[in-house]
């Protein structure tokens, strides 16, 4: 099929239905501006703040967005996920909200305070569990099948699937709607891990403002949408070395990835210590805890990645759920 | 005079007026709400963010709302403040925004960043400087003296004003227009320093919500405000040693304390290991930097200091602006 006109996995109405479903639900996040950030980057820059939506990101968006869609018979049985970082989290969550189970797989080793907020968010839902594997001798996928079986639970994948992905657009849909008494985007800079967010997002934007030039932005060790988009076909990468580990995806999605080709005018990737004084300018001068992918966009801008003088440049502020210790050594450790 | 009926300095009026100077010019800062928060105090709890403020803290307000008010004449002249922290910056972007000269009068060994920062407000405004003084041999209030007589300078103090009292009290207004659908506030926190936030946030508080109580919240080490309300008469302490610098006064104002003995309940205090606990819950739960003295009511809620079941509760989360290195300091070893 011609990739120009092969049909997407999602399209707007999907995304506007997505923003009915979140409505009550999900946090009309705010959108900050700063101008030190406007004179530093010589554009007008609007910072979508995910990190201040429930749980903490924007996965809250998809993952609600798809709970919301299952039928009475999936409800009761529940769904199943495996995550250790902030999928989990908004799986658990949004199951408690719609009054399901859910179980969360989560390597043995994963952080205890990871562990915890996961089971913080299951609390009060019976039939809710996070389920523990060893990552070194054991097959989540193997775990993640059986239990689907046995109980009969819905897996969730964390971006490749319409759902989701319908759910995360609407992250830019509202940023597009707030700023638009200023006239429309030129620029939207959104973080790339699975491609699930910039994929929704591409789609608000450009169905809203068909100008607007969407640029995704990936760690410079995890560049494999970068990569996919020069072969036009989806590489699959070694899990990347990276701070920004809500981008350590090895390979977007068959789903995300076509919408990417179409929409996305191109990838750009950001260094380790580039997100390290992005963090430090949203902490000293925006007054925001990002995580390390959460940076990724506003990286890309404030370290002259992308340059958009005299434009007006949304940015998607992807995340802030960051190990508090871990926070305060990059912070102290940041002049890089 | 009898002190339940003698005037105050300001009225509802005063910040109506205020309101609307501020227009366009201070940010309206977003009202952030925290599940968790909301769980763990069992109250409804809405965050009035000025640390998202222009310059990072509430004093932006009570600066511009004084500044825009200057005569022609007091305006060719400018405007002249001593400061070593928010106010400073406040008066430095308040002038430059209304095009009029500063000066500011800062200790000589004041961290480089907060002279930088406060140069950088002044920039591109002609007449503007930061005037330095050595603290263990000079007096800062002659060298005021002085220069505002040689120049023609008129003086603005931090909080004994009562359009900086204004000013400041817009920040409750705001968050009592932002949160009257869901009903009244039952309880309104506010950090006190020398008193011209709470003052001003009292007055708009009681008018609008005439059965709200205002409780004002102090350092443990300063709690001059709480002692003067206990005495009936402005009590001076000597310079509290507390990580709260912004509200490190040593005394009530002759404007402020009244409208805090007739308007503010009670004054509550919270220790630094309580202050630093709430940074580090606004960090992890709200991603939000705040810097001590604006964790004062935060710090009184969350610590139990005041126990409001069932209660809509206001607090104003006053600034943001805290050094990065001693900002990680704090987080790393805020297991308090």
């Amino acid at each position: 099929m011609n990739p120009d006109t092969a049909p997407l996995a999602i399209g707007y109405d999907d995304i506007i239905a997505a923003a009915a479903r979140l409505a009550g639900q999900a946090h009309r996040t705010p959108v900050l501006t700063s101008t030190t950030l406007n004179t530093r980057t010589g554009a007008q820059v609007f910072l979508k703040c995910e990190n201040l939506q429930r749980m903490g990101a924007f996965k809250f968006r998809g993952a609600y967005n798809a709970l919301a869609q299952f039928t009475p018979g999936q409800r009761r049985a529940g769904v199943i996920a495996f995550s250790s970082g902030n999928h989990a989290q908004a799986i658990a969550l949004s199951a408690r909200l719609l009054g399901m189970p859910s179980v969360i797989v989560m390597p043995q080793d994963s952080p205890a305070a990871k562990l915890a907020a996961t089971r913080g968010y299951q609390q009060g839902q019976a039939g809710s569990e996070v389920m523990l594997y060893d990552r070194y001798t054991e097959d989540r996928e193997a775990i993640g099948r059986r239990v689907a079986e046995e109980r009969g639970m819905t897996l969730i994948p964390p971006y490749d699937h319409p759902h989701v992905m319908a759910g995360q657009g609407t992250a830019a849909l509202e940023l597009i709607e707030d700023t638009a008494a200023g006239g429309p985007l030129d620029l939207l800079l959104v973080c790339v891990g699975g491609g699930g967010l910039v994929s929704g997002c591409a789609v608000a934007a450009h169905h809203l403002n068909p100008g607007i030039r969407v640029v995704g932005v990936e760690p410079e060790a995890g560049n494999d949408t970068q990569q996919s988009l020069a072969l036009g076909r989806i590489v699959h990468i070694d899990t990347p070395k990276t701070i920004a580990d809500g981008a350590q995806t090895q390979h977007s999605g068959t789903l995300t990835f076509p919408v990417i080709q179409r929409l996305v005018e191109r990838i750009v990737t950001v260094s380790d210590a580039q997100l390290v004084q992005a963090m430090r300018f949203a902490a000293e001068r925006l007054k925001q805890v990002v995580e390390p992918t959460g940076g990724l966009g506003l990286a890309a801008l404030l370290c002259g990645v992308v340059a958009a003088p005299g434009q007006r440049v949304g940015v998607i502020v992807s995340g802030g759920n960051v190990d508090i210790a871990r926070y305060a050594a990059l912070l102290a450790d940041g002049a890089v």
